[in-house]
């Protein structure tokens, strides 16, 4: 009863995708007994018109909603989408067919959506980032220097008050930025109003005593009216920033504040919270470089991607990749033997988002972020400085320091001899002797 | 530099949950090098409280915020939260710690939440489905036997008016519901105004013609307000129900809208698409049935669960197991050798929510359906309606008479010898002799 020939309609190996089509690049793994004709053929239909039987009747524009299968390497093949089947400015609807029902279908062992490339006629219905990296540095009135930034640790358990303390010590160890953890919303012993007030009054003090731009990453996520109401008490307390969890928050969401951002002038920090659930294994799912796409696309200003050095997964090779591909403006496509990379994008117009590297980092391992990532980054510490010896104040001095020297080409332990906060730092973490 | 030590503190073997506490249960696998208490510990930290490294101050309600990793069987574990640290009604915040950063830590191979024990205290700021299936029943004016719907297939490239006339040939074939499928939204070519409008019109003359209530399941996907627009829309030519992809949207979206829909009166159908991107891989992720379980908490009407026959995963006793937990009002733990399977749930005052079974099906199967999951379900049967050798109308009929048949436990071969469309099906399909 396999109408395996139909799924031969769905792949066409002398197709060339036109200027306006959307082409993904899927890895994948036929189940037993699926040939890989027929597997690609299925990712193809079930991805845009689909079906499963034999019917009576087709549409007469058909043909012009059929996805098509048209490049096979090894395990990989890339899919062009005509760019009628999606509707104007609907991220949600993208990823329900090209990351949708496909990552359940039987007659695939392994699925994993790879990259997306996407064409000016489908970018055009979205206004990317609001501000991007140039306007983050205006907010912040910083120059070159990697933004620094830091979570409370513990990430939660802290007071209002207790956590604009903190603030105010990360401030004055000379960091840009505070900000909440991902799950840190308004629990009954920090509240979300609290938290903003009591941290706004810190803030202006320290603005005042340093003469620097102070600013915070505060946790709106929740419902999306309450995260408009949380956005516009942002606003209203002299705020710059919303941060949100954009995976657990969902795509739809973020798109409405998206809107709401730009009416209060806020820039949007998107926290990955979740996105190891379906990127970490190589195999299924969908990697962490479609979601970056995917955030810049609907327009955050920053996004976490990894250190490459930290308590997280995340090779160097694809941190760098994904670095690139939310901070360029073209990327052409790179692949590496018969393996496909990224695929070809043109961002057109699109602002580049400030990738932000997070999650166990420590003074001592900030040359090596900075070698690997550049210095147009920002860079959390947050146990890395609340740990230090002499705490808060002085582990983000020691960081300050870690990024002036490293910006200087000098080495740390080197910088350390006149500078007493690192000094402590990298003894603190094992790192007084060079790696 | 590692502080093993730190992650004792979240592991506790004597610890027994309060009455407010939400319990998970993890499958994990430890990273080469790290032992099983680290490993569990590490779980419960970074998914409440966190941290990295040793630090000077910690807050006084630590305690009352740190998760407990306490019951440990081979590779599972129970980890319990405290109830202080979770935001009310916030669905996408519990997440973020139950779901979040924890599916990246370097200090695993693998991690699966399988199941989540959602305490009173926690439900209470919930509401739960709107209509349930009782609900549901008396809207469409359905006794006892399952609820039929089918999606248009090809699912992309009919117009409005084409769209509108399969519904229409699918209601008199019997059925109750037409569906958008899920990368059906607003297309160039069929417009959400106009699919709507038409429908409506095709609705009413099927009623007036057959005397039953005849519905629709139309997807409403994209940014939240524009789905609130779309909602009041479908309430304003008389639809009943709003169907909204609840993995692409995401979870601070299907909140919205659970209150957008019970102003306007409308039954929340959940489709999954994207799901399996990370419910597939048994060794990480989140399963389904947590998936489900956040949605009754949320509060959708009818939620696809698989079908145990069709082309898509799913085990049967996984889909019986999910079945039961958005239907029963208590479930006690369950498990299987040493493995746990579900955790003890009072889902209150919640109503259930109408398991969907969708995904290749045809009229052969209707017994397998019905015999796994009960009547008290949906079923979708498209391209196992429209392929039928007389069209979309005879397709539905059989598919009638395969369900009369099921309710009256006669065999659909016997059946079939009186009823022409049945037979017909069970012909083009293979059923013809009983399997």
């Amino acid at each position: 009863m396999k109408n395996i020939d139909w799924y031969s309609d769905f792949v066409d190996l002398d197709y060339r995708p036109t200027r306006t089509d959307i082409v993904c690049l899927f890895r994948f793994e036929p189940a037993r007994g699926i040939s890989v004709k027929e597997a690609v053929g299925r990712i193809a239909s079930e991805s845009s018109a689909g079906t499963w039987t034999t019917l009576n009747k087709v549409p007469s524009r058909l043909q012009k909603v059929m996805a098509t299968s048209y490049e096979i390497r090894g395990n990989f093949v890339k899919v062009s989408y005509p760019i009628e089947l999606w509707e104007e400015g609907n991220a949600s609807q993208l990823l329900s067919g090209v990351a949708g029902n496909i990552f359940g279908m039987k007659a695939l062992k392994n699925l994993r959506l790879v990259d997306i490339s996407i064409p000016k006629a489908y970018l055009k219905h979205f206004e990317g980032p609001q501000f991007g990296i140039e306007g983050i540095r205006k907010i912040l009135k910083i120059k070159d220097r990697p933004i620094t930034g830091a979570v409370a640790k513990p990430k939660i358990g802290w007071s209002a008050s207790e956590h604009a303390q903190i603030a105010y010590e990360t401030w004055m160890g000379g960091f840009d930025l505070v900000k909440d953890d991902e799950n840190l919303t308004s629990t009954s012993f920090n509240r979300f109003e609290d938290r903003i007030r009591l941290c706004a009054k810190m803030r202006d003090k320290a603005e005042k005593e340093t003469g620097e731009r102070k600013s915070a990453l505060i946790n709106i996520t929740g419902e999306t009216k309450l995260m408009e109401k949380r956005a516009k008490m942002l606003h209203d307390f002299g705020w710059e920033y919303a941060m949100i969890d954009v995976v657990t928050s969902g795509m739809s969401a973020v798109q409405t504040l998206r809107e709401t951002c730009e009416e209060y002038g806020l820039a949007i920090h998107a926290h990955r919270a979740m996105h190891a659930a379906f990127d970490r294994n190589p195999r299924h799912g969908m990697t962490m470089l479609v979601l970056a796409k995917m955030m810049r696309l609907v327009g955050v200003d920053q996004i976490h991607i990894g250190t490459a050095v930290g308590k997280l997964v995340g090779s160097r090779d694809e941190i760098i990749d994904i670095r690139n591909e939310i901070t360029a403006k073209v990327l052409p496509e790179k692949s590496v033997k018969i393996n496909y990379k990224v695929l070809f994008q043109d961002w057109n117009n699109f602002k580049p988002v400030l990738p932000i590297s997070s999650g166990g980092l420590h003074p001592g391992l900030i040359p090596a972020v900075m070698n690997t990532l550049g210095s147009d980054i920002g860079i959390l510490v947050s146990g890395g400085i609340h740990g230090h010896p002499k705490g808060t104040r002085s582990g983000a001095k020691a960081v300050m320091q870690a990024i002036d020297a490293t910006m200087q080409k000098i080495s740390l332990q080197e910088y350390a001899m006149a500078h007493t906060e690192l000094k402590e730092a990298l003894g603190k973490w094992g790192f007084m002797k060079p790696k």
